[in-house]
């Protein structure tokens, strides 16, 4: 965790969309994250209840109200995906830094011009890949960028969800490559050090014919190039039926690091049916709680410290790209580079 | 986790005591319990920086000013153990409910005398065992209680902290048996659902011979037996340079159940010196983070609901007869009945 | 393992080939293996002093002495590879069992030629793919075999050697697909039950240059189709510091199954460094050590109770055409059909 | 594994009893322990089919043949319990090394009267707790030899069989404390590298209530004291149902280090029900196989290389005395001080 340097300030936070999401990331930043504080948030839906409970000063259904408040510091948009890009600009040119959830967007272009204008702006953004902040995943990650495993030669995430969506959301999702695996394209990126150039991908119907009738796969397995001459295996699957499954391996020169599952407890029972603990946790709100916060007080430290952020809006990009080329591979038969897109 | 039934009131809450475990206390109460709040906290030393940071409604040196607050429907003592009992029985007389930081007192008379005025005055206490509450040894503990395991035949509790105390809090600590182990003859209690009825106890000096010096002992093994007829064996060390070891076996006649310690990570290092996992988490503070929550929910859950608390004052009053029980078997070298005492 | 059914004979064996694995071979036979005894060895350079210590019957130079020996009924080929087909067509003529090391041959024709061979003579074959025979791997195929996991969605295999060979053995060898990666083609269809359809392949020289000069690569990622729609994903290295690293993965509709790497001892240490346990077993000798009498016992079952073997000719062959398309894949940059050779 | 010094010389070896652990150690020796040959078995009811399967030169019902037979260099006694003393005896008067089973005999000055035969004798002698030679007690053990745990201050013993013994049995066998917990015995020595000064016990009888009227009981907690200060505890049950128990502890000053039960296979099964494993290895004959090999490798190396036995005859003798002292507790409910014996 980051030590807060002298003098800091608080960050005042305003919230756009308080989802599932929203009142997550608010509630981490009412209680567990230090030097911020939240003021406002909107939802055109908004639950009143929830925001009640909580003592949130301002309320509203609109997000333009927090962008002209010079209390607000920064804002955190968890609203539905295609308003991101939108808001990002509103924010950036209101001078608020920004906190924004994946995906900014499924198009690079709109992508490309929101961090343009955020750039321009001069404005901190953070991108929620989350993941990059699981304490098993951050300790990987610390051994190849230590140098204690060497080079790395072969980067490996297996990432499975526990059930698949409801069909009408993957139509509307941008499908798996670009829904599920951007996490691991992400995290294949992040673990490595080094860009993806080249993928090649396989993909199955396997779980659901539903989903392939909407167009998409529910199992692949994808391969990746580096441009530091390691290669990489992706493989998703949308339904493990003992719950979400996400591990990662690093193997370098000098070892392999490797990162398990976390389950409810430790508790081992032997019976005379064998030796048996726990399953995974259930999905990504109960594996992911701790990441949740650390990217959140990851993104306050950087704003407060005036540091860069720790996922930043290349982040935000790249893995849109590498979907994309994983997306031609599985139409077209053939390995297709990154940079060609 | 239980739930709370139809329209229970929030509980309002005074803390006695803003020590370190007052202000953990105090901080689950601000944000992960549900269906409590804090009104006032108490201490002849408070950390006024600290209560301003949490916007507590009300702070004091004494205690009393929460004893006439009718607002205030239960009380948290966490002032300096001496303190525990009388503190408890003007609680009580006041009508408040009472959370009681283990121990209530050394002396069982004490004790008793408590317990007398709690009952007489009809509030629920509950005393912070908290150990209970860990996930692993709470599952451990609804493996016997469920009949999965058949009847328990062998309680194994191995316990060991990080570092010694420092010699001077050694000798008002009460001792080894009555500061450390008596987390362990509770925890023996709960895991075997049935009374201690006889304690052997070894002790030695191996860890530093200031304990010694100052009357302790620093390492033991204690044998039990139990009214149901299930042996039972406690280790402690006051020095386990890997961190804290805190792991509970039961052995029934179905099957065993075991809780292993939690790590940090859940990340494997393979390199040329071996296959390398995290050490287990430093001490309590990190390892019964969930294990406090969880207890003060269990605690606000029983007053709302009206329905018995999980760890009684009776729970309180026992493991101090088997602590004095084990010191009279390390004095006399033979085994003693815990009711002779 | 297969139990013996009433009256089978005991078969007498001959050795053609008593370098390490023929070696092996014998001291299984003479010992672990039931219902067979070793008469013959062979080999031009025979170590001497070993055949004494182990009481050989017979031995000699040329292979020739057990192909006339009326009471020879099974013949174990374990000559340097270029032999193989030629001795094993042989054997087959003089109306021999035979069990032979991997690989038949690296060219499909010669090995087709051999197997019609076989066929003709309607002596029993067996093919060295000793890893089916693992326990761990055995008892993962039988969780798909059995129906347990449900249909298999996700074939995963890890396979890394702990050292490289030398640069000259490359050259000779076949090539990384070929000589190392041939064993999980074999693993891929005993786990997935299903024949391998298309092969995509990345290769690296990421370990050691010279293998690079010679032509080859020392990493790879490979992923692969299989006819029933099932993924796969193998990947090898030809350096783990840390030792042999052998692991499969099976996901499947219920479930997933794991076979992790063996260990000299299950000791774990906790000390200030951290949680300690050993490193894999160094390589395949150690790793295999059950396997390789299993499969013996296996071939001797067969023959004995007059049934197929569990390693046909087919299972000899068709790795060797995985292989070929994965090396198509690799100089072409493209998946490759396995049936398009 | 020792290894062999120059020009040693062959061992040839005669076995007394021919049952089952006599079966065993013949065929270890014809297969897997290097230097040494079997000439000779006897048994009053020898298995005469097994005894050709083997080729065993010489076979018979009297062990006398051997006594007398120059070629004869060792013999390995593994005859009932009640015959080792006198055959001990007449062994060391034929100057033939001994390997002799466990126990000695149950009666101290018997022992001690055997044990002086073999030293004026001046052959060599070691007695088979197999169990030291298991690679992961040795592992260990070696943990606390090498200093790298520091000083031990506790050792833990779990040991529960996988199913009690016949009621008649029990009656023979010299009860729970000296025919199950001897190993245990002779474990926490080994471990400690110390001796155990003072025994306190605690019996029930929860498995079998015909146990119980045989005079003997099935479940058991016992605490050690040992000569340099350390504590210890042993735990037994005669029935876990989910197989043979056999794990380690000692805790050091400077770490821990546990040894783990050993498992058919190493798969892991993730489905709806949770993540499981394999049960241990149900019994000593397949979790000890290695260690049987281990224990008569060191006895030839010893022999070959006149050097001290690993398990000498006060090895064979202390344990008993901790059995006397273990059941003098039980009976008195007091500690007894082994010396007192």
């Amino acid at each position: 965790m980051v030590e807060m340097k002298s003098e800091p300030y608080t960050i005042t936070f305003g919230i756009i969309g308080a989802g599932r999401i929203g009142k997550l990331h608010a509630d981490n930043l009412l209680s567990h994250v230090k030097g911020a504080k939240l003021k406002t948030v909107t939802d055109p839906f908004l639950d009143e209840e929830w925001a009640a409970s909580r003592n949130i000063p301002v309320t509203g259904k609109d997000h333009r109200i927090m962008l002209d408040d010079p209390e607000i510091d920064a804002i955190l948009i968890g609203s539905p995906s295609p308003e991101h890009a939108a808001q990002m600009i509103e924010c950036a040119r209101a001078g608020k830094h920004i906190f924004c959830e994946k995906p900014i967007a499924l198009d690079p272009d709109i992508i490309r011009n929101a961090l343009a204008e955020v750039e321009k702006s001069g404005v901190k953004l953070q991108v929620g890949f989350n993941r990059r902040f699981d304490p098993n995943f951050a300790a990987v990650q610390e051994q190849i960028a230590s140098g204690a495993l060497g080079e790395p030669h072969i980067i490996r995430i297996t990432s499975r969800d526990p059930a698949p969506p409801p069909a009408e959301y993957v139509a509307s999702s941008g499908g798996l490559f670009m829904d599920m695996t951007i996490h691991d394209f992400d995290m294949a990126r992040f673990l490595c050090g080094s860009e993806v150039t080249e993928v090649h991908a396989y993909g199955a119907v396997l779980v659901d014919p539903e989903i392939g009738k909407a167009g998409d796969i529910d199992t692949a397995v994808i391969s990746l190039k580096f441009a530091n001459g390691a290669l990489g295996i992706i493989e998703n699957s949308r339904k493990a039926v003992y719950g979400y499954d996400q591990r990662v391996e690093v193997f370098g020169a000098k070892g392999t690091a490797m990162a398990d599952n976390n389950t409810p407890t430790s508790m081992v029972v032997l019976n005379e049916s064998g030796t048996i603990r726990d399953k995974p946790l259930y999905f990504f709100l109960e594996r992911y709680k701790i990441a949740f916060v650390a990217e959140m007080q990851a993104f306050v430290d950087a704003v407060r410290n005036d540091e860069p952020t720790k996922v930043s809006g290349k982040d935000g990009l790249v893995p849109v790209l590498i979907a994309l080329a994983a997306q031609e591979s599985l139409k077209t038969g053939k390995p297709i580079k990154v940079d060609s897109l």
